[in-house]
């Protein structure tokens, strides 16, 4: 029987023409008409284009997300009756990048001797360096583990929090989000990387918030609704020695009358940190493909009721 | 015998107070009166304070600079019948997070999102990651092996620069200084901790940077007559997609009538990389001492005739 894939991405060109060099057996990848909605078995999607057209998907089997966040197709009441696979283990490196382009940048004072340079000014100053900070990780999946092993690089100390506080190779320390109180006020750098789940939601709220050091430098990378964004803005105001560098909203794009956008302690960017490349999606649903024509147990299997 | 100590640093008093908590044996801590000048065996210095003294330090036996870079002592006409040391083994890791902080800043656009940032512009752009770049670290010592390793760590393939060509733990290859042109158009990124001597200075001359690629990042970290900056200058004019970081220059500070200070694609700061931190110069002077007056060969021995 031949399988029928619908693309439903922002890239669906460059994917046609990934997919028409892998040469995969018995499918057909059908163009852009709406009607191959009903007719196609695999989907390769973006959850949040996928989410509203789910009820029509009558011939679907399995979808693979080409990003990591799905938390638009686990919703109490969606359709839970196929198979459902995400995108991992690529973004380790990518988010790395990101967080410590701007941890260094934040303590080696980038902006600092930018200024003195548009004035010509020779002034050398103290500086901070990462060596001996303390970094928590809210997250200790492969993206964590991975910016762990940057951070214990440069000479860091490192705590991650996960569901059952389980000893992670290359963390220093692991607790739970229950305990979180008790690590945020020692941390010099803290990052969300977790998921969108019923208890992840709002974790990082009004009152977590006020528990963080006065110099800290705050990420969130994960899911936006991990964090209280309109808390984390009072919270910045009245704290200025504080940094946050936010690259997820609850609402993207972050709307452009919310005034966490005119925060000079603030860092804003467009959900940039580790974007899905197509060449690495296509590498994971090849893999998956070949697996899923032979009935063997797929790749990156998101868990419904767990919600990642 | 006691020992007479002169410090002759911009931080003495730190240095004394940190001296004092060691409490060395047989060392008797001299003030600031040029007096001491003649009547101490040993230096605590920066090279270029202890330089235009040396014909007068009639006691000296050792000097321990302060610093990593001691070119205003080894030039050909000076003295050489004293034992000097400078401190190695510390700067790796501040070096390795001032590179990659710029290097990340570039390759991750953190201007293009201010910009954006401060147009309230969510806007989502293409962008380069380190893996699979090309890194040429003129230099393998105990920073550029730091600097490797950060490398690797990012996913780039590392090439390094010495006398012999010998081959280097952490790099990928190495290759000899009058192989450079060779290394130089494959490199996206390329940063010189050259010390500076008769064979280095002016290794980056026009000829040499002209064979850089269209969208290099060049740092310079080690000494600034390694770079012949007039010459960058007219490079970086003429190749404004080219980016040059610059910690060194032959002249400190950099005059501000230099019209490098106001190019764009330029990043000037103020011999920042990688201080040291007196604590660390303090352990390693305590070290030596120990061993000076045992008889000991000292740790970190400068070869005058090599020049580092």
């Amino acid at each position: 029987m031949e399988h029928k894939l619908l693309l439903l991405t922002k890239d669906n060109d460059r994917y046609r023409q990934l997919l028409a060099s892998c040469h995969l057996p018995n499918i057909q990848i059908l163009d852009d008409n709406p009607k191959n909605i009903f007719e196609t078995d695999i989907w390769l999607a973006e959850p949040s284009l996928a989410a509203p057209l789910l009820p029509h998907a009558s011939s679907l089997k399995w979808m693979q997300s080409t990003f990591a966040g799905v938390d638009a197709l686990v919703k109490p009441r969606q359709r839970r009756d196929y198979d459902l696979t995400n995108v991992r283990g690529i973004f380790g490196p990518l988010m790395s990048e990101y967080l410590f382009g701007y941890l260094l940048a934040y303590q080696r004072e980038h902006g600092k001797y930018k200024n003195q340079q548009a004035k010509k000014v020779w002034q050398p100053g103290s500086y901070k360096t990462l060596q001996g900070q303390n970094l928590l990780l809210l997250g200790t999946g492969s993206i964590a583990k991975h910016i762990a092993q940057t951070a214990k690089h440069f000479g860091m100390h490192v705590t991650g929090i996960n569901r059952g506080a389980k000893p992670t190779k290359g963390f220093d320390e692991v607790d739970t989000l229950a305990n979180l109180s008790r690590h945020l006020p020692k941390a010099d750098a803290v990052a969300s990387i977790l998921p969108s789940t019923p208890e992840t939601r709002g974790a990082l709220n009004q009152h977590s918030l006020s528990l963080l050091k006065k110099e800290v430098v705050l990420f969130n990378l994960g899911r936006g609704d991990v964090l209280d964004l309109d808390a984390l803005y009072i919270q910045l105001v009245q704290n200025q020695q504080q940094q946050a560098i936010l690259d997820v909203f609850n609402q993207e794009p972050l709307p452009s009358d919310h005034p966490i956008w005119s925060l000079d302690n603030v860092v804003i960017t467009p959900h940039i940190a580790a974007p899905s490349f197509p060449e690495q999606v296509i590498e994971i649903f090849s893999q998956n493909y070949h697996k899923w024509i032979k009935g063997e147990e797929l790749h990156h299997r998101v868990h419904f009721e767990r919600g990642y």
